[in-house]
């Protein structure tokens, strides 16, 4: 008997090979190599080990506090205090602190932030969240129980629709330059990525004849039923006008398209001409039909914006004009996860009711704030321009500079030679070189014989390490 | 024009209408409608309604603190100093509080738990819970590179092999009672619950026969491809002797299924003759074939066992056996998610390495974890047992009481006839009448014409409410 057991078990094959289909077609992005071999460089300037730089400066990801920026003094205190309440009867803390963390713990089970909240999060959280949209949208009305607060959003409203194979597939237009992770996110769960491109000669503008276009392509192949947005833009810094949000409105009007719109970066708006106008204000102002019929789910964040909070994950989504049917499974998809991670809930509640005129920590929080705002992009952008074999759009918004990189044909033709895409190794040779770690653009899906890098630029002011295009 | 279009987006429907099948499938817990209702009456009584009682006690949920029970000190100390590293200057802190948290921070980027950290979690942390599970399993070996610190890692488990429709629909093999989270993100993810009962007379032991019996019908219908088990048991408190676990590993070697073992509840054995004995170690000590071939996947968490930090978000899933083609597909598939909230990875080093003998805070904290392992179970089965209407098999370890109640024939019809599940109804009076919110047996797909309660033992020590089997 245990022999014959033996053989069988031997003749076994891993049950996981069969791992699901959707899975086996994405790929890890490029700059996941780039981050593992950062870590091993700055391992080895830990350890003494002879490098052309002294110290390794990683600005390739969204991550403000990795590269340098400061937390906000009230959001760590506020957080601190609901966690170790014992810290409510020192005198270390300013009198708004212990106020707002009192009353934050009385919203938790058991007065503890070791509780699970309600699924969308905590109640009152959620009421936060509406009454600062509604301000920020000059009164549009907004209801807690359209919230949901909850990092990974993105994925669980995919979740919702993505389905279908074939010519039934779910496809969702994208913009190019993408998300790497959306993309990811989307293909993972099956659903086809119908890439719209950007017009970087207008300033990556969204132009309609190319959505048209790509929407008209994609219909052979797959059943679009999304539009995802990013505004203000990642990784290529536009801010959208009130008209183009408009067209984009009608446009998924009349093409019966659920909108997502990615504003994580509505508070990173750098250039003074520019205003961050939200999806959902101008859908309401547009009237009807468009503001009682088209769907829309507007995501927000305390990852980024002037808290950088990425280690908290707190994030929410707002759905507006969706049948009530399809919000009570929304409720029942997110049920299927635990609430989100409870300091991320408070970040968000900081984000929506910041200390007022009076309050303790007022002058302090503003001052905080408005120094990791006062970012370096205009500084970036002159400088990048200033530059033999690179150019860069205007940066209005968001958090990146995504500068195109004018690489002679003999570096493209070495890349190709090499199996790697031309700014991949220009992004490798950068990092081996200068100690510099930035993106590459070609996980972007740049537009082809396009090459571009991707950093963050929301950074205290320090000098600019200056990569050259020519350094192959 | 505008007419035209006016009229094409009136005739649109809701694009969300056509959601994934899969997702339509599913539905809400019962659980869910007992915490709203107790959140009304929680708030009824802040507003000074009357009701019978005057206080709420809500032991519905896993979730200790909600219970009453308190923080581990040194836990919330070391993750506030991260925070707020003011708190290291201050006289406040113990020495090894500052001491634990200064090092965690120079692992994080930019020394601060506001960025993100690598997709399966710090490194660091990583090797510190190797470190402790190969203590805990006498010396069987660990590897960091196989441990993924995340919050819901079981869901995304779950994604990597779940797939398929028809007779290739992937089943999974889940106890009965079952958890109802698991079975729910199951079916969202299009997968099949292939139910396995547990055998209740025998103090809800798991049994070969019933397994077997299981698995042939499943056949008939889809394509079983793993085993889920939950040691010790949740809700039913069973704790699996070693030789019940060889039974297992056998049974899925022979029919080539993964394992998914449920151990987060493994430091809550309250019985002193049994012990926790992870299916690691027992896979370890069969020796090959087994122990090199079958493929294992085990769950731990930060929100169970002593520490009960539910709302930190913390845990990790250790795999074994696997392809290292399957561990990349893994990788590629967690990167589909930001990292998990750093202060729940914190709370798992803390868990991984408490303090040990002669540091400031060893005797405090070894004082706080007893009160938290302290908790009700014998004397809730003692109880239990004594009243009309009501048996409790032993409750050996986990957090949870499940006794069987036996109704009267008249309370089954009369609950049939309301169209409820008798053990629903049963806790909606008690939640109506007593204050006291406790969990239907019915969500957890209980054996057909038996009845139970499902609630929380792991709580500070109080008088129990005694419910009454016969207050219909």
């Amino acid at each position: 008997m245990k022999n014959e057991n033996n053989r069988r078990i031997k003749n076994k094959m891993s049950v996981l090979r069969a791992i699901s289909p959707d899975l086996s077609r994405i790929r890890l992005v490029d700059q996941d190599c780039l981050s593992k071999r950062a870590a091993q460089i700055r391992e080895a300037l830990l350890q003494g080990l002879e490098r052309p730089f002294k110290h390794l400066i990683d600005i390739s990801l969204g991550d403000a506090h990795r590269g340098g920026l400061q937390p906000i003094t009230f959001v760590r205190q506020v957080i601190s205090a609901c966690l170790y309440p014992s810290l409510l009867d020192s005198g270390r803390l300013p009198t708004d602190v212990k106020s707002r963390a009192r009353n934050l713990l009385k919203q938790c089970e058991g007065e503890s932030v070791g509780s699970y909240t309600a699924t969308c999060g905590l109640p009152k959280i959620q009421h936060s969240l509406s009454e600062f949209i509604s301000r920020r949208d000059r009164g549009v009305p907004s209801s807690p129980e359209n919230i949901f607060i909850t990092s990974g959003s993105q994925q669980l409203v995919l979740r919702l629709f993505v389905h279908g194979k074939g010519s039934l597939q779910t496809g969702i237009m994208t913009p190019v330059p993408s998300s790497p992770l959306f993309n990811m996110a989307l293909s993972s769960l099956g659903g086809a990525v119908v890439p719209y491109h950007l017009c970087e000669e207008e300033g990556w503008t969204l132009r309609l004849d190319e959505m048209r276009r790509a929407l008209a392509t994609a219909r052979r192949h797959c059943n679009p039923m999304g539009l995802y947005v990013i505004n203000p833009g990642n990784p290529v810094g536009q801010v959208q006008s009130q008209k183009s949000i408009e067209d984009v409105i009608r446009f998924a009007a009349e093409e019966k398209l659920f909108l997502l719109a990615d504003e994580v970066y509505q508070d990173s708006v750098h250039d003074p001409t520019a205003e961050f106008v939200s999806y959902k204000r101008v859908l309401h102002e547009m009237g009807p039909p468009y503001s009682n019929t088209v769907e829309l789910a507007s995501f927000n964040s305390a990852s980024k914006g002037f808290m950088g909070e990425c280690g908290l994950r707190g994030g929410y989504v707002e759905f507006v004009n969706l049948d009530s049917a399809v919000m009570g499974h929304i409720y029942t998809l997110f049920s299927t996860e635990a609430c989100t991670a409870v300091m991320g809930q408070i970040a968000l509640d900081i984000m929506a009711n910041p200390p007022r005129s009076g309050d303790a920590s007022y002058t302090a929080f503003f001052e905080n704030r408005r120094n990791t705002l006062n970012n370096n992009a205009k500084r970036v952008q002159e400088t990048l321009n200033s530059l033999d074999g690179m150019s860069c759009q205007p940066i209005r918004g968001g958090i990146y500079a995504f500068p195109q990189l004018h690489l002679p044909a003999r570096a493209v033709a070495k890349a190709e030679e090499a199996g790697v895409a031309p700014d991949l190794l220009y992004c490798m040779l950068l990092l081996e070189e200068m100690g510099l770690c930035v993106g590459p653009g070609s996980e972007h899906l740049q537009r082809k014989d396009t090459h571009h890098l991707r950093y963050i630029t929301h950074l205290p002011d320090e000098p600019i390490v200056q990569p050259r295009a020519n350094s192959y």
